[in-house]
């Protein structure tokens, strides 16, 4: 089936903003709350959000095979769950009822106040109910980094991270929406040079600049999905901001990897920009020498070119661009990490959500982690403000943005943006 | 409120089997399904599964707070949100009903036929939905001797261990009932020797003997449980086998721990048996020392007396019994752990699962793993059919059982024996 939702020369009759990201060729989806108190799945064309809801229950996708009560649902994992060509199905419809072309729903002022929200009167929700969260460790920028700060400088590197797309297990239940505040966490640290641990306020809390999938039902327990395969079990793309507490991570991650340090809050950005709206932004990946193993080798192209910016904006101030980064630097693509998820038969699930582990590219504005970018907090980094930062400050909102360029189409994420609150009190 | 559930005098007009683990001190909650494709939420004494939706539907729980459809669901997730107060109503309740001193539904042989179903006529299901999947490592024997085999044996304990909980996230999506078959996985493991991997199916498959609870929903997000509040929110226990491909596992999991190693299998048993039948088996747990940190002291008896059993037993053969290990030797204790996974404010739902490491006792017979019984394949087992295992072959079934003895009382799990089948082939 063609995909005639990404035709470039398309306009709406919703006006859309110059450099917005979400011009009639994205069609994101996500659940949203109107100030009615209605929950409903929808899209969004400018400023503007769509009640997928109400579209359905006014007909606007008769034609398309969907269960009654499809877009009335407070998650998307059903839609997911139906497959890629129900996906490009509801995206061509949505295209085409907003072409300015279109009289159907333009001229229907009626039906336009139902459906039509600007985005300014409802609130973002979770687009997901996330089964399972994994998190990768694909950039070898980030690694390499990380190596030297923490290992060896000569052999950065771990022995297996050529071989295979690290990664491991996150936490579900932490994962919230762009705009919830985050509290500073409690935890364990060891002092320098110190034997005995002490428990307190992290004060090494960082972000991480990432970006995650999520996946549809992929396969049965025991079956792997081929690496050729895999994207055809991909729905879409969010950013992701990895919060880390350096302090309690260096103390704890010693046998079993990250957990304290990172479960206390993901924060994600709510539209998820299908794969489809991002097909004309495929690029090569780096050159993977060594070869991978079979299982993992794939031919043509993998990687996306996606501009990512992370900016720190204190309480009062304004914003700081503090990274600019680009997802094409990841050195495992997102069909090797579910390939390689998948190769023991590990059951993946409509909903489940994959991150691509930090984002960082090869020069030092474009690390994606103030541990990087301030190399450790030796070299700290100014805002405009005046003030200094080594690592995230309370009060310190970070918002991380992504966007694709081409010609003059442009197919963005939003943001996602959340503010550091001290350690939460109980009351 | 009283927990006269556990008069240990009781008897059933349900006939209970001697040595059974199911007497009407335990009332257990699972899921099951029926001949008749029902699923629904039930209990069970000796070796009846009693229908607890059916119970509910005529008017049995009356009187008792309750939802109209609470046991008429396929997961107990509701039931463990609705707090202790009503799983102790609830438990009471069925322990009068089925108390052989009370004819009401003893006498009635309509409400008994809708009921009651032979053990052998019903099929068990996963008794929660899993949101997160947490796995420890609280077993300090089971720490010493995986420290003594791969890394010091002067420093077989690494540095944090006897400060922190150790714990990292599993994967929901493949946890199973007992009785579901287990592929052996495939995977890409580094041959002794060689510095380039190989991907093929794993050769040293293992079991880890665990324990899990259950929680209920226990704070907000940024929240911390307190140590000693902490058993509030756990609603019972279940046996656990971690699967574990050792050969996969050493070469994936530094830096950021197990993942494909772990997460192709883990087997449950599906009955929950709650904190409340277990309370007469509470003892003192191993001394700590040094004292942990004021965030994870306790006063008092948390860990509790469960001997527990591992068997092998090959097709067509006899089962051999491996293992003979107890909980009490836990070094941690559950409130420990969830306090500590609570202390940066991770926020715990109903139906989460926490396990508690492989649990080792400290003779050589009592160790939870094959990977500790053989001492890493060099001390090999005999089993009853006179064949030998350094690990788990195809078509073996491990079989792990659990109960409490407390003069004439007996508390168990029942079991979780799951076949290790070879790798899965695609149709």
């Amino acid at each position: 089936m063609p995909n005639i939702a990404n035709n470039p020369n398309r306009k709406s009759w919703i006006s859309v903003p110059e450099h917005s990201d979400f011009p009639i060729q994205n069609i994101p989806f996500g659940v949203f709350l109107t100030k009615e108190d209605v929950v409903t799945i929808g899209t969004r064309i400018g400023d503007c959000a769509i009640d997928m809801g109400a579209l359905q229950q006014l007909g606007y996708f008769d034609g398309i095979e969907l269960t009654d009560d499809m877009f009335m649902q407070d998650t998307l994992n059903d839609f997911i769950s139906d497959g890629k060509k129900t996906w490009r199905l509801v995206r061509n419809r949505l295209a085409e009822l907003f072409d300015e072309n279109n009289p159907k729903l333009r001229d229907h002022r009626e039906h336009r106040d139902i459906v039509i929200f600007s985005i300014n009167d409802i609130e973002m929700l979770l687009p997901v109910q996330i089964g399972d969260y994994t998190d990768f460790y694909s950039s070898k920028e980030h690694a390499t980094n990380v190596g030297k700060m923490f290992r060896d400088p000569a052999n950065a590197l771990l022995p297996n991270w050529l071989h295979i797309p690290v990664g491991y297990h996150g936490r579900s239940s932490t994962i919230v929406p762009s705009g919830i505040p985050v509290h500073r966490p409690m935890g364990q640290t060891l002092p320098n040079g110190e034997s005995t641990p002490v428990f307190g306020p992290s004060r090494l809390v960082d972000f991480e600049l990432e970006t995650a999938f999520i996946t549809t039902d992929a396969n049965i327990l025991g079956e792997n999905i081929p690496v050729n395969e895999a994207e055809d079990y991909i729905f879409g793309m969010v950013l992701l901001n990895d919060w880390s507490a350096r302090d309690i991570q260096k103390w704890e991650y010693v046998p079993l990897g990250p957990f304290l340090a990172k479960n206390f809050a993901t924060s994600i950005s709510p539209w998820i920009v299908t794969m489809d709206a991002l097909e004309a932004f495929r690029v090569k990946g780096p050159k993977q020498e060594p070869t991978p193993l079979p299982y993992l080798q794939q031919k043509g192209k993998h990687a996306y070119d996606i501009n990512l910016e992370v900016y720190i904006t204190p309480e009062n101030a304004s914003p700081t661009l503090v990274s600019k980064s680009n997802f094409k630097y990841m050195y495992w693509s997102m069909s090797q990490q579910l390939a390689h998820h998948t190769s023991n038969g590990c059951r993946v699930n409509s909903g489940d959500m994959m991150g691509s582990g930090t984002i960082s590219g090869p020069t030092e504005d474009s690390y994606g982690s103030m541990l990087e970018l301030t190399w450790s907090g030796q070299k700290p980094i100014k805002l405009s403000d005046g003030t200094e930062r080594k690592f995230i400050n309370d009060y310190d909102t970070v918002t991380m943005k992504g966007y694709c360029q081409n010609g003059s189409v442009r197919i963005g994420f939003g943001e996602v943006s959340s503010k550091l609150l001290p350690p939460f009190v109980r009351k």
